[in-house]
């Protein structure tokens, strides 16, 4: 089995959403479980292969729920794991695990459904810029088109119960990942950062769960579950990044008025090292790629380089993608440094060449 | 008076010397003074005159001495003082002061002579490439003319009197510019210059006297001068460069073996630097201009690039060439590094487009 992932072009990420300057795209997960059954850590194999049966079905004879292209992860190899998992089309956790994990994808890949990830169902929609509102309405027709034709485990005192507590209740992760440069740069994001931790949201980098910041991306997301309604959590998060957009602008006005000719340094000098280096590591390229954003939402590249660019790029810049290009399973870091370097030289020149 | 110093085309660098790849340049001076008279700094005004007034005389009558420009240091402004300074045609010292003090340049600059100078007269020739003897050969022949019409301050004991006793005996510094990017990044630099200067060298930076080494040039200069002959100075300084010399084609062969795309990582992050970044300051400037002599030595740039083009950019990136450049005889430091940069953009693609 094949995954006919290389493609990027048509995927969640080619359109430019609200606010794109500073919100690089917008995610909201459910997790759900199967009443009856143990979660699936602690499921036997039989009752994970019933689970991944149960949801078969329902996604087969729900008529809103067509045109799901199926993954088992059985069937594909580590590295095709990997690139899922870069993409965040499935979790780490997913990756890990390969018996009876299958994942769903629909609509360019901006939806996907993990099929006994920690939880028996993790629901997830992702779009380009600030569209929390659009992502969580997506998974929740998802949500009640599959609630027919299954029965969640559900406690009327604490909602839906999920393998991780910090789940429990609504099942609901909504995030939005967020480009600050401008606060990175006047030196006030430790502060803020801080802040919004301090009021029960979680702040991670661009890779997830356990990651730090890299290339001034922020990923922002509820950590309270329980207690609050869908609505609550998203209003709530809405109102945290509408403040974080505005400090982000004032601050980018302030840097370009004040200490214009630095900023515009940082953004020639990273595009110069993109464009001619020949080893580059993935911490490193994602700083000059944040420093090119903020290059073209100062209109320095003469819409010659994208929004669109970038996302790709972002994603593409990674172990597993860089090495399926090459047809390569195995690299040790110097020759993956030297394929990332090729493969940024080689795409800035075509992009530059062709816009 | 203005001086017209910004055609370099024709200077002292403008040849590729012998080992261009590892000498930048070599030099020989000579300091003496006139008998009977107080060493500049304690003589009186009228001292300093007559001094500049009989060596004056000495080279207008000696026919082998024609074709001097000279440079009066009271005639010219601060700035044009720091351009001389910054071509290596005058020492700090003499850009300090200005009454009766001269320099006589010749021969495209490859000769110079400081009058009123801590000593009366300090005679210099530079040649590009290594050509110490060359250079010796040529002050020699200077300092020989000028004794038949001057009797210098001379001791049968101690030889010529100066006024610093680093240099009384012969008055010969002898030096070489080393271009030595394989000892550097080989991490075998400090070792060498300690031993070099425990064995009676003295070991400088590109900018002379009291600098540090900056863009793995260094300057490797006699210390003694007293009870050897000038010979025997020239062969100890040669004996030295040419080990490291040895040393050096070792080090990048090795480099170049086990290290090719560290190697050429740095040289093309360099190249892209100078010809993107909107401010750069004169040390980092030095830096990747060193790298991109490795770069030349390297066969990267395709002879679009050589030793005269770098050599040539490291004296016009300095302060006083830039401003003058742009009429500017003033400037902030943040001003000096954006014109700097501007400078090396334009002077790069220049000279990629026409070579």
């Amino acid at each position: 089995m094949t995954i006919p992932l290389l493609d990027l072009s048509d995927r969640w990420f080619a359109g430019e959403g609200p606010e794109a300057r500073t919100v690089v795209s917008s995610r909201c997960r459910l997790a759900r479980n199967l009443a009856g059954v143990p979660f699936s850590r602690t499921a036997q194999p039989v009752q994970q292969e019933a689970v991944a049966r149960r949801i078969a079905d329902a996604l087969s004879v729900e008529a809103g729920l067509k045109g799901f292209q199926r993954i088992e992860l059985s069937e594909i190899s580590t590295a095709e794991r990997a690139i899922l998992r870069e993409a965040h089309l499935i979790s780490p956790e997913l990756e890990r695990h390969a018996d009876h994990c299958a994942v769903y994808l629909a609509d360019n890949a901006r939806i996907s459904i993990m099929v006994n990830e920690e939880d028996h169902l993790r629901m997830q929609a992702i779009e380009t810029g600030y569209r929390v509102r659009e992502a969580h309405r997506a998974i929740d027709e998802i949500d009640s088109r599959l609630s027919r034709h299954l029965t969640y485990a559900f406690s009327p005192q604490l909602g839906h119960l999920t393998a991780c507590p910090t789940n429990t209740g609504t099942g609901l992760r909504a995030s939005a990942m967020l480009h600050l440069p401008g606060l990175v740069l006047a030196g006030r994001i430790d502060r803020i950062v801080k802040d919004i931790a301090n009021n029960g949201y979680a702040v991670r980098g661009f890779y997830g769960e356990g990651t730090h910041s890299a290339g001034d991306l922020y990923q922002i997301s509820n950590e309270v579950t329980l207690g609050k309604s869908e609505e609550e959590i998203i209003s709530g998060l809405l109102g945290v990044v509408d403040q974080l957009i505005e400090h982000e602008h004032a601050s980018r006005d302030e840097l370009f008025a004040k200490r214009r000719p630095f900023i515009e340094d940082s953004i020639w000098r990273s595009y110069a090292t993109l464009s001619q280096a020949r080893l580059i590591n993935s911490s490193e390229a994602i700083s000059l790629l944040s420093r090119l954003r903020l290059g073209i939402d100062g209109g320095h590249f003469n819409e010659r380089l994208t929004h669109h660019d970038l996302n790709r790029l972002l994603i593409e810049i990674q172990p597993a993608h860089l090495a399926s290009r090459r047809g390569l399973t195995d690299a040790d870091d110097e020759s993956r440094d030297a394929m990332r370097a090729e493969f940024l030289r080689q795409r800035l020149a075509d992009i530059v060449s062709s816009n």
